[in-house]
């Protein structure tokens, strides 16, 4: 369905496409919001921060990938941009992106905003890394 | 994989639910995102106004239902909240809503945004009123 969107011939193509970025930005605040759902055991949400993202792929190898010194929107953007690729390719699904992030997403209701940016930016590079050899 | 996040017995309960309309927002998001990505024939993304989903709740039949006057924020809300109750009841998939909204969505590179945001309004009560039949 979306076949016609991911042409990219390399990682630094996809994480320079601004378009999957905005698309990859909606996947990203969604699983999260369900990653968390899940975790504390009732339905709530979040935008994740570019801080977070940029965090968490600046943390992988994908990141050298990126040539010059990035600020936190651009790097966010990147990692967004992977996601998107990776979702229309259909090599993942929302669920399985979820599930992932679940594994590492150590919180409860008593955690405080500053700890769960450190933790979400850790299970956001978990999952990366787990799913690099999907890319170009 | 949401059942228990999803045991609503009235659309008011689900319209009323703001941890849905969080994880709402996002699907939204992404639906929107998609659907102008395949009728531009490129991909793009934008954030759903609240005064976009407002006007399409207040459109429908199910507003009725939202006893007393309330704001663009919590009309907004309640159309989330649905959206997400839909999705995670698994009564309908990310696929299916961007389908329903390309039908109605006619916009090109040139559309102005004021345009724009009417359109949209249109096509997300569109989907709605295709959809009614499917909540409590």
């Amino acid at each position: 369905m979306w076949e016609t969107f991911v042409q990219h011939q390399s990682v630094e193509e996809i994480m320079n496409d601004k378009g999957l970025a905005k698309i990859g930005d909606a996947i990203v605040n969604l699983c999260y919001s369900l990653a968390k759902s899940k975790v504390l055991g009732n339905a709530t949400g979040d935008k994740v921060k570019d801080s977070i993202l940029a965090r968490a792929i600046r943390a992988t190898e994908v990141y050298r990938h990126i040539s010059h010194r990035t600020d936190s929107g651009k790097a966010a953007d990147a990692y967004e941009a992977i996601v998107a690729y990776l979702w229309m390719k259909e090599r993942i699904t929302v669920q399985e992106i979820v599930e992932n992030l679940v594994q590492t997403l150590q919180i409860d209701s008593k955690t405080n905003r500053k700890r769960e940016e450190v933790i979400a930016a850790q299970s956001f590079q978990h999952f990366l890394e787990q799913h690099i050899t999907l890319l170009p």
